[in-house]
């Protein structure tokens, strides 16, 4: 059974999120820049003419489709290496994936992630 | 039971989209931009040489993992708010997914979102 | 029954994929950008210093939402116009989709992609 994993992460939480996956011996993913709130709806900034709303935090999200039974150790890792302990650490979302494909030599299932 | 919606809307309908969200309670939420075509693939334009044919055009995409009885007000709300009429108005997809969890505090699943 | 398509593919291969796509009907599709890691954890460079890794490449994302009986040459026309036979032409993944919604008209499912 494949899995896929989107782990919504601190822009400077990368590399030591990348090297946890490294560890663990997780080479697959693929990762780019989204924007979003979490249940805060955002951080509140003091200014000069009083506090104001940023709603958007920039966040970096990664993308890795693996075999089931790599999941636990996957999140726990990330987790792990992921976390501040303060608001806006981010967030790991995890869906079904009916099959895999390697385009160069058509491998298929367990065999391409 | 936890779903994903991602919604396709116009990048002039953002604002529309997100005060729609606020308003029933959605506060999680994430976005970047695609460029796409729908079944008209893509716009024809008219220039001083003639008509030619733009097929890629941009779009934000808006990403929402939410609890299962949120499901059908925020489509509701996210279809109203973007709607134009004209073609070009967006996609709404939704699937399933496993599970979510909470980086700062572990939380999985309901509590997450 | 709806489906969606991730395919990963290099960057100078989206006209190619593009016009088979059209070939076989397929017309709605979103893109963005990505970078990434396969199974060799990116690509050795040799410079003046000796050789250095780029582990992080960037690629191209297709995403199609189509119905379930167009799944298959679908990805058979991907693979075939993406595939150079050379470390990096890419990879396919493939989701269940629970919904679609055309925002304009409100039509869903089959009807809607
Ligand atoms: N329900 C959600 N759906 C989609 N994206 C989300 C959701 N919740 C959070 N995100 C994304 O994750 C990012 C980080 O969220 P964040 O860590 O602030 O979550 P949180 O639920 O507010 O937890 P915390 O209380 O620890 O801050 C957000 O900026 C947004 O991009
Ligand atoms: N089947 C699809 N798969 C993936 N993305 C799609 C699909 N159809 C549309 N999109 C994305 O949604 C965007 C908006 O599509 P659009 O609203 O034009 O859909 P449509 O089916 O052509 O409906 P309309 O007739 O109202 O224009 C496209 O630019 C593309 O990014
Ligand atoms: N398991 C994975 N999860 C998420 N994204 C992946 C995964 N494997 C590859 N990718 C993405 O696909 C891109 C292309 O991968 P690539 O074609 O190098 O795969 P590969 O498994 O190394 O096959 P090959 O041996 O043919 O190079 C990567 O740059 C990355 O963005
Ligand atoms: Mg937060
Ligand atoms: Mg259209
Ligand atoms: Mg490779």
């Amino acid at each position: 059974m494949l899995t896929k994993i989107e782990a919504i992460i601190r822009e400077d939480k990368l590399n030591e999120v990348k090297s946890a996956l490294t560890e663990i011996g997780i080479i697959g993913f693929n990762i780019y820049e989204i924007r979003g709130q979490g249940r805060q709806g955002g951080i509140s900034l003091v200014g000069r003419s009083g506090s104001y709303q940023v709603d958007l935090l920039p966040k970096i999200q990664i993308n890795i489709i693996l075999s089931e039974h790599n999941l636990d150790k996957t999140v726990e890792a990330i987790t792990q290496a992921a976390r501040t302990g303060r608001a806006g650490d981010g967030m790991i979302f995890i869906y079904p994936v009916s099959e895999a494909v390697r385009i160069r030599t058509g491998e298929r299932g367990r065999e391409a992630v």
